[in-house]
């Protein structure tokens, strides 16, 4: 699944993600007044008012893109109604060929995080059946648990040729409460991604990159390129670009010398881009082609920044 | 809720947690024919099973425990059916007057634990209807995003009396590649240890226990007794006992003088007690009775090395 990622991202010439967060508030009147008319104000109407909402987001940007990130806590906070939105969005950006990384940042002990991995990433065996739960290309985990909480995941995505993207260093403010405590005189993420890269080792792609990658935010540039050097083969997901604060400049320090290693998200400053001042001209109605624009933008903003470094 | 907790405890004199962690083959043949029979070799065909499983336990059990711990990764393995199980499941226990401990280990960063808080702990808004999803009384929380991907948990169980267990030192074997980590001399565990600490100091229940707890592994009984000074106020969800290797003389570390702030989870050990030699004479068709008989056996067990000490 890296190899695919890697030729999805060369062929689109955009090391992007667009992430499907929908909250509510981000989706537009007309989608929720038509969603409710059919469900009422219920959690299915919710669940159809994203589900119409991220359809109309892929169908603008899928042409452009290689990949989605669905955030499952936007779906699951609806229940499971939210949950059902979240596996039918899934089926339809793999209808269109995206690559799908479920950010799901699950991680518990040894047989839980086998219970997660066959979930989310492998099939499930019921009698004499076998079922594919959800069916994510590749998945985010979390690793305090060390390496008995990670390898079940691992084993999975051998066999099912999927892959990980494991938490190193995340992009939120308190990232570094933990993450960035000396341990030898080192941040503990620097270790995080020692062993992201010795988990990886094993686990190559044919693209010279790992199918076990990493997750650095795009709000710490200078770790990230301490990080990009300690994990040469990891491909690095970089969430926080756009309204965390991220910049296309802040990036070049994930991205290896031939221009892949990295593949950076963005939220709501695409999915919701009709609410920002610079797209405001499409409309809420024309929502979806304000997130194209977006996107159009984005990887200006990363191509832009990679040809000038 | 952490009131109704200690209360509980102290009316059934079991400072215990069965853990509704149903794999397939812990469930009894019958069970799985009777499922199979109504719905397949399917998805929904498993997540009956599991349900019917659950549902003996618990009306075997009840009278005798303060809580139960359903592992929801045991039931995401199986999709939206399985969701729905784990709901059931819920809803089941708390007509039963236990109190839910969610085991979900979620954490993210800000927004996005907020959407997970409020799906798991609190109500979420559709227009101008609130629904509550899944509606367990407490979380289980990974701490590794910080601060700011903890507190919109805590800030939901303010508004709605409800609590967390923040993982800490976990049971497994590999628990100590990144939480024995020492910063500064002293193990990370000890530092996120003294963060729960310090997030509960606000949020204490009338019982003299925070409703911000903790997990830490009865397979370290030693970092426990460590843990349970640091963190007097905070009430520990202490898993690994039984089947991971944890017994009662082990955990008396976890608890204070007053006999309590510790609760001790057992899953396989309880759930498929019926597979032991020691419970096999109840046979596969009393599987509910000898999960009853187990659970016997822990609170004597635990009491005991309680009185000893």
């Amino acid at each position: 699944m890296i190899n695919k990622l890697i030729a999805k991202i060369q062929k689109t010439g955009a090391p992007i993600v667009v992430g499907l967060d929908p909250m509510l508030n981000y989706i537009p009147e007309h989608i929720q007044k038509k969603a409710f008319a059919e469900y009422g104000e219920t959690l299915e109407g919710a669940a159809e008012a994203i589900w119409q909402f991220n359809k109309e987001i892929v169908d603008k940007t899928y042409d452009l893109i290689p990949a989605v990130k669905p955030q499952i806590a936007m779906y699951e906070q609806f229940g499971i109604e939210g949950l059902k939105a979240y596996k039918k969005t899934i089926d339809y950006c793999k209808s269109k060929d995206l690559v799908v990384i479920g950010d799901i940042k699950r991680g518990d002990i040894g047989s839980t995080s086998a219970a997660y991995a066959v979930g989310h990433l492998g099939k499930v065996q019921v009698g004499s059946k076998c079922y594919v739960p959800f069916d994510e290309d590749f998945a985010t985990v979390n690793p305090y648990l060390g390496s008995d909480g990670v390898k079940p995941f691992i084993e999975v995505c051998k066999e099912e040729n999927k892959g990980l993207f494991i938490l190193v260093k995340t992009s939120n403010p308190s990232s570094g409460e933990f993450q960035d405590q000396l341990v030898n005189g080192r941040p503990l993420y620097e270790l995080v991604g020692e062993k992201v890269a010795e988990w990886g080792e094993d686990h190559m792609g044919g693209s010279g990159y790992s199918y076990i990658g990493a997750v650095v935010g795009a709000t710490y540039p200078e770790m990230g390129a301490v990080l990009r050097k300690l994990m040469p083969k990891t491909f690095i997901l970089v969430p926080g670009y756009g309204a965390q604060g991220g910049k296309g400049k802040d990036l070049v320090n994930f991205f290896n010398e031939d221009g892949l290693g990295a593949i950076v998200n963005s939220s709501r400053g695409i999915i919701a881009a009709y609410k920002q001042e610079k797209y405001a001209k499409f409309g809420a109605e024309n929502f979806g082609d304000a997130s194209r624009a977006a996107v159009e933008d984005m990887v200006a903003d990363i191509s832009g920044a990679l040809n000038a470094r």
